[in-house]
């Protein structure tokens, strides 16, 4: 009877497992699409993470519902307690990576087409496949069990940071130079910071990763830099 | 025994209500403070905000560590479930309200002190009280189990995202108008984008309140108007 409770109890949290996967997969997927949208002006592509978003919220509420009925029902303890609280948080980060990328995406036609310069575009590129590497990383690295590799790319959240600076100040330098660029850079603007913040939600995942697979947290501070050192007017 | 269950059962619901409401509290004075810090350039209250957010983040902390410490110990079933679940979202929302506050003091000295006209400050500041209202009225209405008031606060956001996209072009047009002026428009432009998000945030409180007291969920459609419909470039 212990033994039938305890497999039924794993099967359960095996499920909530695979909707988590999921919802990593549909993160990485909307994030690539979004970077994609918004650098070739494909409007198409923007629209279907619009929709990919509803998809991320279903999958939450279900993997959430799922969570809550099993504590609810099989009162896990210690280990497996903190194995579904931390999917319910987990789920929750990947949810808000999907939203940060849908905003991406709704600003791809406020953008324009041919309003992005080449360089720019490839300062942006380059952020957006940091990203998307950390975003794909932190769920394999989850399913792994690979605590190591869940610090390691926590930390790695400092290189976003570093681009996403360079970024605000080279969009800043086409402000400056030409007023008829303020607007679509403006959109590029909260477009790179969704980029950022999108890092900013992976390290959570890779923290309750982490502590989900080892009972305990990693180290509170790490280094963190952003736009407000950019030099004032 | 049974009956004393239920009382330590509401005893300890009432402890995390209470952390809830203190919670709520030091958000609406987070984003108060915020505000005034940006718009005198007072550094010394900005750094205020920025010790008040670890202060926030240690009550969520406490927070989710009663509620989920209180399920495994009661397993509570249904309506008292829901009430857990429901503190432990609403708390979530409550924290990244003070995260968005202390965003906006970090950019204090980047805006600069004299750098913001009277009409421009008087927009922003407008905005800003408005999303002080709906901080400060959703953990009252919550606590006094106000589910039409809820409802109505819900829809109030629509007002904070007008009032957003006005001060987002009034913004476009100060950057088009000078060019020194644009980084610390651009600073601005992130704090109204944070003064809307905490908005987005209060009605994620409001929507968790009404399903902890109602048990039923508004209505998912409520209507949303953003920057996205400013005019290109």
């Amino acid at each position: 009877m212990k033994e039938h409770t305890v497999t039924a109890f794993d099967e359960e949290l095996g499920q909530i497992g695979g909707l988590l996967n999921g919802m990593g997969e549909l993160a990485g997927a909307m994030v690539n699409s979004a970077t994609h949208a918004l650098l070739a002006g494909d409007n198409a592509l923007a629209q279907r993470v619009v929709s990919d978003d509803a998809l991320m919220d279903s999958r939450q509420r279900e993997l959430d519902d799922r969570a809550i009925t099993l504590i609810a029902k099989r009162q896990p303890m210690a280990d497996d307690l903190r194995a579904v609280v931390g999917s319910i948080r987990m789920a929750g980060d990947l949810e808000r990576i999907g939203d940060l990328a849908k905003n991406i995406a709704k600003r791809v036609g406020a953008v324009g087409q041919d309003a992005i310069p080449r360089t720019l575009s490839h300062s942006i590129d380059g952020m957006a496949q940091l990203v998307l590497e950390q975003v794909r990383g932190v769920v394999e690295r989850y399913t792994a069990g690979d605590t190591a590799g869940l610090a390691a790319l926590r930390n790695d959240d400092e290189r976003i940071d570093v681009k996403y600076t360079a970024v605000f100040r080279e969009l800043l330098t086409y402000m400056m130079e030409d007023p008829r660029n303020i607007t679509a850079c403006t959109h590029l603007l909260f477009c790179a910071k969704n980029l950022e913040r999108i890092g900013d939600h992976v390290t959570n995942v890779a923290e309750n990763a982490y502590y989900v697979l080892s009972g305990e947290q990693l180290p509170a501070d790490r280094p963190k830099a952003d736009e407000m050192a950019a030099p004032t007017a």
